[in-house]
């Protein structure tokens, strides 16, 4: 076998997929990890949900956020996908040579800062240092209670609405801009939807299920979620919502937004005689003013898209190269 | 402020601590993680430990082992720190372009098969990929479960007993063979010390605390210990089992045991009644064969090695730089 890992493994597309299922989940699969969401739901006394991310995004700060910023809200957000409050974090860094103690410092901040922010812990870390260019890669894993029952997609049916809570691309299109040297006024959307997901259950909005939308796009996370639902995911273009500044810079270069990843975006998926008061309760919140309710779950299998003029799209996975180290 | 990261900083002596103290735990210092033991210890409906840590070993398989083993054991040793028992762990992979997909397979089935003899079973885990040399960095994290106490170096007292389940220096001298493209013998002592842990358990023996010895050595993480314990720790220096051909090694470079990384050793603390037990035990185990008892805890603060001479050293952790990229 001389395949090489080449940079379409990390792009959070059918490439990463194809390694997961080919090679992780060939060693690694059991019954906490079978489902292949993003965080692990174990019983341990109640159910705690656990999950982890490594954050490589160059450059580590950018307009918005900046690595430890985002590698808090990355894993807390994916411990919200379980259903579950997230309670402890780790942090482990693993440092290039080279790197200033200011800039360590100031993610350090921006870390406690964004962990106050969600409600989570730091409770353990790990440092290691190595040669380099003067970067740093952040690890998390994170720890959630359960309270309840977890999230389940399988639980998705007919008649079911499909939000999202805010524009779309943003993050992607700042780092993308920032690596470009691009001048613009995009920032990243990085952020934690703790307040959002507590907002909702406290209005017992009935939630079948939740995702971040990172590498890959919203049409990626629609196909993945997809294999779990009973029906199809059926959104309206029209309806999903992309600042100006960022749909200027997609038909400048050529991107399409349902492919870019963000780090302060979900899609919520609830029972549709809820929709329109979850939407209600998502815009009244910090992260969500420009939510919007993009669909809902009618009969058939495969993910579709109602493009601006009407047509039907079938949605598939982002294929191939996405944008390399973006979280 | 200008100063840089430098390799020192992730020796895991000195400036590693002097990291951690002023700068991460200005930051993230909590109730959780004030002790800065290996694993958090959280209340979570029972108690669960918590701990994580990254792996940029080089080269990453070598005599005796691989990255993939080094990551489970080192996390599955950490937890045992707690009193736990290790359950559930994270894997989180940064691969560099260019890693031969064959070497990342082996990497995996090392894993799994580490895992299941930890008793540990991996349920989450996420994959980025970075340009770079073909290598890798696995980060993972761990859940135990805490059955009773948590272990507590503050119950230390005078009249326990310190025992060492083997000989030290092991990995170190391996990982420094290869790096210096030297030929012999020396294999890592890579090695989830679980079995061991339930041994003793089993055995009725009064653990006091447990510390894996990696990266620092036993100097170093006998005065980490020190800051917790009621009393001194002395060890002799001829009871430390060393083999021969990492003894010789350690002659040729000038290189000091006491201060070496090891992966599949800890000291033990126990109630002096339960030694000779506790001896016999692990020297009935897997990875025990050369168990001792090194020493006790005495009247006093600091701990102190008691030289083949007769002498009395005060131990000091690692100054300055330790081998780089040994774990």
């Amino acid at each position: 076998m001389n395949e090489k890992i080449r940079m379409a493994h990390g792009s959070g597309g059918d490439q990463t997929s194809a390694l997961i299922r080919g090679l992780f989940m060939k060693y690694f699969r059991n019954e906490w990890n079978a489902a292949m969401n993003d965080a692990a739901v174990l019983p341990l006394s109640g159910q705690i949900a656990f999950t982890t991310d490594s954050f490589v995004v160059d450059p580590i700060i950018f307009p918005g956020g900046d690595i430890g910023r985002l590698a808090v809200c990355g894993t807390v957000n994916d411990l919200l996908t379980s259903g579950s409050l997230p309670r402890y974090l780790s942090a482990s860094f693993i440092l290039e040579e080279g790197l200033p103690m200011d800039v360590l410092e100031s993610i350090c901040v921006s870390m406690q800062a964004t962990a106050k922010e969600a409600g989570i812990e730091i409770v353990t870390g790990d440092t290691k240092v190595v040669s380099g260019r003067g970067g740093l890669f952040i690890n998390t894993a994170g720890i959630g209670e359960i309270d309840g029952e977890p999230f389940d997609f399988g639980q998705v049916q007919v008649g079911d609405a499909i939000l999202l809570n805010g524009t779309l691309g943003d993050h992607h299109a700042c780092i993308l801009s920032q690596r470009m040297e691009i001048e613009n006024d995009i920032c990243s959307d990085v952020a934690p939807l703790v307040s959002m997901m507590k907002a909702l259950k406290a209005g017992n909005v009935r939630i079948r299920g939740m995702r971040d939308i990172t590498r890959g796009g919203l049409a990626t996370v629609l196909s993945e979620i997809s294999e779990q639902t009973h029906g199809a995911l059926q959104i309206r273009e029209k309806t999903l919502p992309v600042k100006d500044s960022v749909a200027s810079f997609c038909k400048v270069l050529g991107l399409e937004p349902l492919y870019m990843g963000n780090e302060g975006k979900a899609v919520f998926i609830v029972d549709g005689a809820d929709a329109e008061k979850a939407k209600k309760i998502m815009q009244s919140c910090t992260y969500g003013e420009n939510a919007e309710i993009i669909g809902e779950c009618v009969p058939g299998k495969h993910p579709v898209l109602i493009t601006s003029v009407g047509g039907k799209r079938r949605l598939v996975p982002l294929q191939g190269e996405g944008l390399p180290r973006i979280c």
